[in-house]
C-alpha cells in the first residue's frame, strides 16, 4: 500500500472471477484461496460474484439460502477478509431472513478487521423474457430489497449493486453525487445479455457518473443449468476499460486512481453543470 | 413509405452528414441538395447537423447569428422541409434573439408542409477543458436554452438535445418515460472527445432507454479551427449500432422500427421495473 498527497491509501482492487460449483463448503473454500491469492498481490479491495456459494437459478435459491447470522457464509467471508488484510465486497448469496422467511440476492461487506459493514439486498430483480433465447424469473423465488448500499471505506465511499441493478441508472448517480467514488457490481449476466450489455452496461455508468465501475462474474460452467457470460471488467471514470478477461476462473486486477478521477472531473466538469432547474436531481429528492 | 398493422408509416431517418464552410449561403445551398437527395431515397425523417449554417467557433456564433424570425435559414429550411415532403430537423445555428439580443445554440424543427413545429435551444453548454488536449468555453458568447424539447410527429414522438446536452442522461430519460421513441442529437465532437464518447454516449442513452438515437455531426474540414469527428451514427433501443460512416461528407440511412422497438422493451421489462419506491422518477417530478 502507498499514500498518496491527501494520505488516501491506493486502493488496488481485484475480481475473482470464480468457477462455481454446487458444493457450498468447496465454493466457500475456493473464495477463500482466490481472496488470500488476490490479498498476496497487494490487492486491499476484493470483490466476489454473485450467487458465488450456489449454483446460479430459481430452484437454488430457496435451497442454498441461509441466514445472514447463523449461516457458514458470513462467518466464512468474515474469516477471508480479515486474514487478508482488505476489503471484501462478498459476491452475493441466496440469504433467507429468518423474521420473515423471504429469500434475498444478497451482498455482504466486509472491512479488513472481519467486521460486516454493510448489507445490499438485489432491487432490481432479473424477471426476463427474450424469446427463443432465455426467460428467467428472479421472483419465482427471490424478494427484492428496499434500499440503495453505500459502503464508507477508508478508500472514500463505493456504491453496491447487483447484476441487473446496474440497468438502472439512477443507483450509480445517486451514488456519484452522494460521494461514492465507485459502483461495484457482482453479477452473472448470461450468453444473450453478455455479449449485448454486460461491458456497455459498465461503461454508461462510469462515462455518465465520471466514477469507478466494476462487474465481478462467475467463471463460465458449461455442465450447469446457467451459463454465465463472465468477462469481469473495470471501467475507468472516462467509461475506458482498464482491465478485463474471457471466461475462465481468473483474477482481474486494477489500481484506482482518486486523483486521476479528480483531475478528469475537472477537464469535463459534469458536476457543475448539470440543470437541475430543469430536472430534479435525483440524489437529492426522496420519493 | 409503408404502413404497418397500426397504420404508422415507417420512419426512414437520413442524418446529412454536410460538409459546412465560411459561407452561409453556401451551407444552406448545400444542406438544400443534401436533404432533398435523402428525400428521394425515401427519408422522411432528416436531421442536418449542429452549426450547419456557420463554422463553429464562440468567435463565429455572434457574426452568424440571426432572427428565427427575419433571418434566411428558417426560411431556406422550411422551404427545404416543404419540398422534401419530410420532417426536418434542422441541425443547429447560431440564433440571436432581439427580444434579448442574446446568442443562443438552436435547433430548429418543421413538418413536411414546411411549418417551424419545435425549437429547442442548447440547455447544455460546452465549456471543457482537458489540458493540453481541447479547452473549448461556448459560455463565452452563448446563453443556454430554458426547456426539454419534446417534437410531436406523425410516427410519435421525438426528443431533440444538441451535442453537450447527450452528456447529462435526464433529458433522454424524460423523453423516453414521455413516450418519444428517440432522442435525436445534432452535435460536433471534436478529436479528443469523439473518439472517448461520441459512440459510447449514443448507445448508453439508447440501452439504458430502449429508444432510437442519432447524432449527426458535420464532416471534418481539416482547414477549419475545429475538426469535428464526423461519424455520425443511429443507435437502435438495444444500444447496437445500426449505421455509422466516417468522417467525410455523407448521409447515413437507418429504418426506425417501433413494432420491434416495443418488443425488445417486452422482453426486457425495464419499463415496469424500476425501483420509484427507491428513487423519484425524474420525469414525474418537477425541479
Amino acid at each position: 500500500m502507498t499514500s498518496t498527497a491527501n494520505n488516501h491509501k491506493t486502493c488496488k482492487l481485484a475480481l475473482v472471477q470464480l468457477a462455481v460449483g454446487a458444493d457450498k463448503d468447496a465454493n466457500l473454500a475456493n473464495a477463500r484461496t482466490h481472496v488470500l491469492e488476490a490479498a498476496s498481490k497487494g490487492a486491499n479491495l476484493i470483490v466476489l460474484p454473485e450467487c458465488f456459494n450456489s449454483p446460479y437459478g430459481t430452484n437454488y435459491f430457496p435451497e442454498y439460502a441461509e441466514s445472514l447470522k447463523e449461516g457458514p457464509s458470513v462467518k466464512a467471508l468474515s474469516a477471508m477478509a480479515k486474514d487478508a488484510k482488505a476489503y471484501l465486497i462478498g459476491g452475493s448469496i441466496p440469504e433467507r431472513d429468518l423474521t420473515d422467511d423471504k429469500v434475498y440476492n444478497t451482498c455482504t461487506v466486509y472491512n479488513p478487521e472481519g467486521e460486516l459493514i454493510a448489507t445490499h439486498r438485489k432491487v432490481h430483480l432479473f424477471d426476463i423474457d427474450v424469446p427463443g433465447k432465455i426467460r428467467f424469473q428472479e421472483s419465482e423465488t427471490l424478494t427484492a430489497g428496499k434500499q440503495l448500499t453505500h459502503v464508507d471505506t477508508e478508500f472514500g465511499k463505493i456504491g453496491v449493486g447487483i447484476c441487473y441493478d446496474i440497468r438502472f441508472p439512477e443507483p450509480a448517480m445517486i451514488a456519484a453525487r452522494k460521494g461514492c467514488f465507485a459502483m461495484i457490481y457482482p453479477g452473472a449476466f448470461n450468453m444473450t445479455t453478455g455479449p449485448l450489455h454486460w461491458e456497455l452496461l459498465q461503461r454508461a455508468r462510469a462515462v455518465d457518473n465520471q466514477m469507478y465501475v466494476a462487474a465481478c462474474s462467475p467463471a463460465r460452467d458449461v455442465s450447469a443449468s446457467y451459463h454465465a457470460w463472465g468477462h469481469s471488467t473495470i471501467v475507468g471514470p472516462a467509461g475506458d476499460v482498464i482491465q478485463t478477461t474471457d471466461e475462465k476462473q481468473s483474477i482481474v486486477y486494477a489500481d484506482l486512481d482518486l486523483a486521476k478521477m479528480n483531475e478528469f472531473r475537472q477537464s469535463i466538469p459534469l458536476n457543475n453543470q448539470r440543470r437541475f432547474d430543469l430536472y430534479v436531481d435525483v440524489s437529492k429528492t426522496q420519493p
